[in-house]
């Protein structure tokens, strides 16, 4: 029998994982690329609404998965603003 | 009272739909451009472990949002291997 909040951590631990290296990217390279903020903003709203269903349902893995996908695409949605006139450098 | 289903199903449609400029950008320029092959099998293996997650808790707007992450994902994950000889023209 397998714990759905062991699985629910593995499977969060592997998505989050895999959002960092853009981010780091961003950071490191100070440039956007080709983000879109639109998408972003989309993204951080379907996101939240996905922390708001794990508090609806009592899931933790839910909840803190997709809260620390929240804070990373805020994280890139401040980048975009600070950064989107270093596009063409 | 919300009903967490129609939560879930408006969070799945957001988060997926902001993943499809990039499948349509990689698939239009034919170029994976920095994208990397090994960060998309992380992601297809930890949206696949939320698909398991939503069907051991029976929440389908968990296993269809995931389930829809993943096709995109193997779909971006193909086109690296089909494109990748294109990211230096």
């Amino acid at each position: 029998m397998i714990n759905e909040n062991i699985l629910g951590i593995v499977a969060g631990t592997l998505t989050s994982l895999s959002m960092l290296p853009q981010l780091i990217k961003v950071i490191r390279e100070k440039n956007v690329g080709e983000l879109s903020w639109v998408m972003i903003l989309i993204l951080i709203i379907g996101l939240s609404l996905w922390v708001w269903y794990g508090f609806l349902n009592d899931e933790l893995p839910i909840i803190f998965s997709n809260a620390f996908a929240v804070l990373v695409n805020v994280c890139l949605f401040i980048c975009y603003f600070l950064y989107k006139n270093n596009a063409d450098k």
